[in-house]
């Protein structure tokens, strides 16, 4: 294993204390804990997101005005502890109350709720929106039901837009469901990440083989093969999405998401091979984005994210200014 | 090789068409070339960049209001030509002629300069910046004196600021020289890019050795060791970045450029190491920004810079709001 890095135990203090000394005019740190949390104070609800680290620049990349509130950091892929989330929960609320964005894995899920019951005993109101948007497969390693994986970067930033703008927490709570329920995401691994604290690789492929529908922990996907063009990639995720919504849209939004350890320049290659289809397919893209969003440390591969924006004003949200680290 | 892409010899096609669709809103393409440029129109100087492909999102991804007016595509790690740049010129040229920011590469200088003798007998103005940060050797592969390199993106951000706010062409062209004076690089590396059109890495490092002081297109550097830990890492990189300083600066500003393949979390580890370093020599940092920006494809590494910000205004520069896909 090569990574620049220090004690494999160091890391998240490190990593944490690298982000709040780079970028003191977005984000500060609470004390004493791993909560990453905005400099601006506002009187609207708050949202809080965070999960295990080493999916970077999620989730605290996205924490500043219009976004989220407040991130908390687990170790790497391990779900942050519910005394850390309830100190995200009261640095974020502003007596309106408390969204919270949860990707679907069951420590997660456990934890994030434990919180919001402390919360509740404070008399903080909370609200909890579960991200479940990988199609891939049902069940998996880590989750009971689907995956959450890049789409909840589109949910922090939907929301984060309607909580600026006023919106209350029973609201932001029906409007986080509505969001999940229209985004899907698809993956594809060329390589494994290798967790620091391990030192090897979570899996392994052959030198020209691939992994279709990969978690971003390492989980297993639907099928290996050999390594395929872009174009007939992009055939297969963009068929698997379109496939995976009741009714075919007719104007959505695209993420392509590299996983670490993948170059913009595939990145960009891939989403024209991505956005000739959707031309093919008569849908209408009106907001695109490319680049490491929810990485899963070093692994090579990205994600495709599609977002249905049909009768939505979900494209205004998606392209407002935010000031944010990784937006 | 493993990577996401066709054919190799359409790489630059697809890159470039993938970054227009994705991002129109910001920039298109100039009819029938390799040439990306700004939405925005205005009266100001024309700033224009490029060089080989490779080093995404250098540099179309620093197009944008406030920044680069166009940039021109080369292939992979290969200057783009004369007749491409002569494009970007036209395009950039708002009759108060064009400043032109290059990297320092024998390749990119000639054909740089014959484009701008094209220009002038166009009649239009044109000076050149070369950009040769890179501390870590004297002449190198491509090169005769020192490279250019990470450094480069803060002097687009800074003559695209002050052309923004009407510097003229001779006032810009000076700026340019003394911000490349007070810039300066070093970097390192884990493994080298691989080249699409090669299909394997461009030198080879052991599982457990490192490279300082390579370039972004596999130049060797000066020393191979075995890995070390990131404190070490930065102690070396900073002690040679301060005493490559005439006078030791008071106050900086801090890049942390990840090479492709390097993760968010080691850049921000390393970081906080060079912030812990830099405050026991007591230089205030006044700009921190960490990510890739000036990659070789996939390689794994990272390189450091620093520009000297005593008794300037260059801090309001490098801090101000632009529109662009990736600054």
């Amino acid at each position: 294993m090569k990574k620049i890095m220090n004690e494999p135990r160091d890391i998240i203090e490190e990593m944490l204390s690298g982000i709040v000394t780079s970028y003191p005019m977005i984000v500060h740190r609470v004390a004493d804990s791993r909560v990453i949390a905005r400099n601006t104070t506002s009187s609207y609800v708050g949202i809080v997101s965070g999960g295990g680290s080493g999916h970077e620049p999620a989730h605290a990349g996205f924490v500043g005005d219009g976004m989220l509130s407040a991130a908390v950091l687990g170790d790497v892929f391990t779900s942050p502890t519910p005394d850390q989330i309830e100190l995200a929960i009261e640095e974020a609320n502003n007596g309106q109350g408390v969204l919270l964005v949860v990707k679907n894995y069951t420590g997660d899920i456990l934890n994030f709720e434990m919180a919001k019951e402390i919360a509740e005993m404070n008399d903080i109101a909370v609200e909890i929106v579960v991200v479940d948007d990988d199609i891939a497969v049902e069940d998996s390693t880590y989750t009971a039901g689907k995956r959450g994986v890049a789409g909840t970067i589109l949910v922090h930033k939907i929301l984060g837009h309607a909580a600026k703008h006023g919106a209350d927490l029973p609201t932001l709570k029906k409007l986080g469901d509505q969001v999940v329920a229209a985004t899907k995401t698809i993956g594809v691994a060329l390589k494994a990440a290798t967790v620091p604290e391990v030192g090897k690789p979570g899996f392994l492929l052959a030198e020209d083989e691939i992994e279709f529908g990969v978690g971003i922990h390492g989980e297993p996907g639907y099928r290996r093969e050999k390594l395929q063009p872009s174009k007939k990639l992009a055939e297969e995720l963009v068929g698997k999405l379109i496939s995976s919504y009741d009714k075919k849209p007719n104007e959505i939004g695209v993420l392509v998401n590299g996983m670490g350890g993948t170059p913009l320049m595939e990145q960009f290659i891939f989403i024209n091979d991505v956005s000739d289809l959707l031309k093919k397919e008569k849908i209408q893209v009106s907001f695109h984005k490319v680049g490491n969003y929810m990485t899963s440390i070093d692994m090579q591969g990205l994600s495709l994210t599609f977002i249905d924006l049909t009768n939505t004003d979900w494209q205004k949200a998606l392209t407002a200014p935010v000031s944010t680290i990784s937006w």
